[in-house]
């Protein structure tokens, strides 16, 4: 067992999409842990794209990482050492370890993974946070009723595969928006999406509007929001009288939006509020955590089972995470994305 | 009694601020009730700004008017005849009859309305559709809670008094905005707002900010949202985690907006939505008339005890409420504004 351990750090923030430059790779001392702290090595982190918003030095759900900090995960691993009767060498835990090799996080910070229940990359994905955001957001948000149309961008990604199936079983047509054709097939015969469309077969938000009003005859009643721009542009016009837009991410506008979306305005968005009765609601899964073991207890059988699927895509090393996380911003993912640490 | 009945019709359709010539006074042959229907002559008819959005041709709550038809009021007048059990001549009525000075309605469309109880007008206003808007969107949406603090413009207005009073009843702080300081003196005076600020003092929504800031020291937890463009501009980056917006209308936005609020967009929106986990909801009385008992029983005695006040502006005559109109949307009424017809 080495003595030191490995992080990516921020080392300067990005304009607009993220580069090389913006990560640096620092070894450092490994940490003893302190009073009921638990020592945990990573075996797998989690990519996701609210961490190209904690990049920027904006107000957002929490402080943006220094410059200099290390940047932000979900990790799961197995546990080193431990001052908390909670936590024995060799159990399983999940926690918000950030991009590391090996982390000290108090217990009660700490969710304890079972490796006999499955493999432990779940709690990263449909298990984890993305599963729970899709889930909680689509139910307390989106409050799908049968014979509904659901419209959700990312449709292959943990989020949106995690919508479109829950909703799917709740009796919604589902309508999925992902990019390229192998993403599409994906979303529709492996998560069950009545149709997806391509947003690159589509030269601005007017043609993708026209082709989602095809695919959504009835209108659309919630469109379950994580991408915005030109998504969101092509959706409002659609949306039924007392829809509703859950918001958990706004991928296309992180780092700012580029003079695009011209047509979609302020005024825009509030007229189609007012005049179809729209309920729009932000939230972050952090809020909600106190949900996880009523969705735990709903879903968890429902992937033993495989009438849930889902599919990551896992990069290799800790030194390969600032490409990974580049790469999924621009979509190069196919499902959920990780990194294997070990 | 005449033969004949007055209206006025929709001569053309506004760009921008309405003038004069969109509309027009039209003379026509008085209308015998049919089965089940009843005449009634108005003696009030109401302004509200909502009026403006039907007289443009765009998807709204309901149809436009279309031109040479006859603009949309709520008035409340006296039956001179009725083929309805419901109602005997004699008896007062309100109902969606128009800018007219007779009309007729199916007996089910009516309201009676009892004269001995306090004035008729109030059935135009603070018991009406203005009152049972504010009631509704502060309860229903606003979800107020003792501490908190809200901000509501227009604040003298038949929806904006209600809102305030009702909060500050709730034990809210209350902040007001309106238009010139003797609107804001009658805000704190007559409808006891905390603060009221005259939003005409801010050359923009950044220094209008800054005045609502010190106005909220502890931010703002519920917008109710009825104007729109510099107000929201200047609120929504105060707005509180968890925070509330009710949406009823937004007059300022009404006919287009004009290239002001160059700060205000669609992404600027949709991040504040996000990352302070806001609720933002559309909605427009006529789909919640089932609440007016409730609120009747509610508000009436407040009203008859004086503790919830209100105010009225009557101009003179149906061929004034064209003028009446046009300096309400400017702002030029203090107090609900009403039109007396005979």
């Amino acid at each position: 067992m080495s003595d030191q351990m490995q992080r990516i750090a921020l080392a300067s923030r990005p304009t607009g999409a993220p580069t090389a430059e913006n990560f640096s790779f620092e070894t450092s001392v490994l940490p003893t842990p302190g009073p009921g702290e638990v020592l945990v090595k990573l075996h797998y982190m989690s990519l996701d794209p609210y961490m190209r918003g904690r990049m920027d030095d904006a107000k957002s759900y929490a402080a943006p990482v220094a410059i200099g900090g290390t940047m932000e995960a979900g990790a799961v691993g197995e546990v080193l050492a431990s001052n908390s009767p909670a936590f024995q060498p060799g159990d399983f835990a999940f926690g918000m370890f950030g991009w590391v090799s090996h982390g000290c996080l108090p217990a009660n910070q700490l969710q304890k993974v079972d490796p006999n229940q499955g493999p432990i990359t779940v709690a990263l994905g449909v298990l984890g946070m993305p599963g729970l955001t899709g889930w909680y957001g689509l139910n307390e948000h989106g409050k799908p009723k049968a014979g509904e149309t659901l419209v959700v961008a990312a449709a292959t990604g943990p989020v949106g595969s995690m919508v479109g199936q829950l909703a799917k079983r709740a009796g919604l047509r589902t309508v999925g928006i992902a990019g390229g054709a192998d993403k599409c097939a994906l979303a529709v015969e492996t998560f069950g999406f009545d149709v997806c469309l391509d947003h690159r077969s589509y030269a601005d938000a007017a043609a993708l509007r026209e082709a989602l009003g095809a695919a959504c005859p009835d209108g659309i009643d919630i469109y379950f929001e994580n991408v915005a721009g030109k998504v969101l542009e092509a959706v409002l016009p659609l949306m039924n009288d007392f829809g509703r837009i859950p918001v958990c991410g706004m991928i296309s506008w992180y780092g700012g939006a580029k003079g695009a979306d011209a047509d979609l305005t302020a005024p825009m968005i509030w007229r189609n509020i007012l005049v179809k009765y729209l309920s729009v609601n932000g939230f972050i899964i952090m809020n909600h955590f106190d949900q996880y073991p009523v969705f735990m207890k709903e879903v968890a059988p429902l992937i033993a089972s495989g009438e849930i699927r889902y599919l990551e895509d896992i990069a290799e090393g800790l030194e390969n995470a600032p490409a990974a996380f580049m790469a999924m911003l621009k979509g190069g993912n196919m499902g959920k994305q990780i990194v294997k640490l070990v």
